[in-house]
């Protein structure tokens, strides 16, 4: 070991202002040094930082930075916010058209920063897909906005979950559950885990990452029993990840893939849909759970929950995502800049 | 408290004597001071048990009884052996017609004891459905032939897996994936429920089951976005049960119902598909859990997993789920024998 590098300092997009992201960002900066945090500045939004901290009953001082590179000096003493772009009041719970374009604003300068370097990375706050939609967002998410921005494919942008107990990726998402079948493909299997499988080389230093591949259908079909896609879709396709030296196996039946005794024999389950992943990843690890967007050229996470703008204000949400989500995105930091 | 009604013994089915389930059996028997079990029989197989005591070290005594009304005298010294029909030399991890045999016998036999009230509820050792096939069992499973032999419809014969940390029943099971939403139906939500919430009654003396029931699509669907059937099927066959007294909730997320928050404010979840109950029961309970059979005029338990053949006689199978299957089936015994 020759200690870790120095990075730059990770920006966090505010989220949406009425939503509880201000809050745990201002809960998360307040327990820096308890859970030994790195350094982190916020992109806009001081008034609703300072706001939302006092709703929380934290006396923490914002300071406003002129560039990224201010932030590590700063970050022992106050919460440094990069303020560009506009500010203003705004109620917990009651999202607005304002406090969408903050929102927005704050993910683009965000994004443009990790890109250029000047942040190591980001961690996205909660938006309301449907508040950014209002203001002319043309993303379906923040996961294809960053894709796009960082000139990514979004089949080659690939949603991970990951908790103490779990990393797991679902290769397709929000679809209907009977549209999944018709969804999947070798080529979708290949594409997601090849990125999954470089992935987890650059941004967990992992030198060969396994790969344990769900089935589809109960028991994994039972050779073909109860449903073929595991024989005519996703055994070909693991032979021809293994073939390419991934150490990819499966397809293994959904139920027992996640039972404790199996867990140590991967590092990364992939799952067919949404639920196949989301059920046992939240199941074991609801609060700890981080949204990581693999395949990108810089690196992105966010907690896994949503704005939550009913509970926004009331003093009850939890920071534990978030901060689990900015030691991710710090720890994957790290190895890129370890590497040779 | 006015002390615990005398119950008659239970039965224990056999299952295939090649697969692991004389060897468990053995092992419970041999826990049944330090595990206060209540006293049970096998039905047949009186070598078998031998054999499989004494391939894990086990030294016990087995007893040939001529009723089931001998069984409680016996259980103290020796494993009670209600011996009717063949017995023979099997080896483990070794199928054959004549241990499909022998294990269809102590099926049916099992049946027809906990049927007259000879035995109290029967517990089903695992046997193979092919092997059973092949002699002739004319059923997909034990749980279909328990339901006819007891006179009941296979639609009102429930499923429920239950460990000690979630009881999930799916009421869709050994489809593919892609034909669950064209199974799916009011009706049958509705008669599934209506089962489950009986069987709770009657079976766990709870005066209200609490039934938690599962959207089929990611995020219960997002009001139609992601899929339609909570909205057409899901949320009518709720409101109607709600009408009908019943404490059904719903439709719940998937993803988020099963997390430990949650997992207290229901009773029963109630699952659209296989994976969807299985998966969290699966993870949180792998090893403890059981299978029971609502709706059924006897009491039907039986351990989660299979005859495990690559296994049998290796030294490794663990008694967990059938000890917590025996359990099950005497404390639904002890409810109903209480009962007014």
């Amino acid at each position: 070991m020759t200690g870790s590098p120095a990075i730059a300092p990770l920006a966090i997009s505010l989220g949406d202002p009425a939503g509880v992201g201000p809050e745990l960002i201002a809960l998360a900066f307040s327990q820096r040094r308890e859970l030994a945090l790195p350094s982190f500045f916020v992109v806009g939004g001081a008034n609703v930082l300072q706001a939302a901290a006092k709703s929380r009953g934290l006396e923490i001082d914002v300071e406003i930075i002129g560039a990224p590179q201010d932030a590590a000096g700063v970050f022992a003493n106050a919460l440094p916010v990069l303020a560009e772009g506009g500010d203003g009041r705004f109620l917990p719970g009651q999202p607005s058209a304002e406090g969408a374009r903050l929102a927005l604003h704050s993910l683009e300068l965000a994004a443009s920063l990790a890109l250029s370097g000047a942040a190591s990375g980001m961690v996205t706050a909660p938006v309301s897909k449907s508040e950014l939609a209002a203001v002319g967002f043309a993303f379906p998410g923040q996961t294809e906005f960053v894709a796009h921005a960082s000139g990514v494919e979004e089949e080659d942008a690939v949603m991970m979950l990951a908790g103490p107990s779990l990393r797991a990726v679902p290769l397709t998402a929000h679809c209907a559950l009977s549209e999944v079948s018709g969804l999947l493909s070798q080529e979708l299997i290949l594409r997601g885990c090849r990125v999954i499988h470089k992935a987890m080389q650059r941004d967990f230093a992992m030198d060969a990452p396994r790969l344990a591949i769900a089935g589809l259908n109960p028991h994994a079909g039972e050779k073909g029993r109860m449903g073929g896609e595991e024989e005519t879709i996703i055994a070909p396709a693991i032979a021809q990840l293994q073939g390419e030296g991934i150490a990819a196996t499966g397809p293994h039946p959904a139920d027992t893939m996640f039972a404790p005794h199996k867990r140590g024999t991967y590092d990364v389950a992939v799952a067919m849909y949404h639920d196949q992943a989301l059920v046992p990843l939240k199941t074991l690890d609801f609060d700890k759970g981080v949204n990581m967007t693999l395949g990108l050229p810089i690196i992105r996470t966010s907690p896994d929950h949503g704005t939550a703008f009913d509970i926004a204000g009331g003093g009850i949400a939890r920071p534990e995502s978030l901060v689990e989500a900015i030691r991710m995105a710090a720890a994957a930091a790290l190895c890129r800049a370890a590497a040779p």
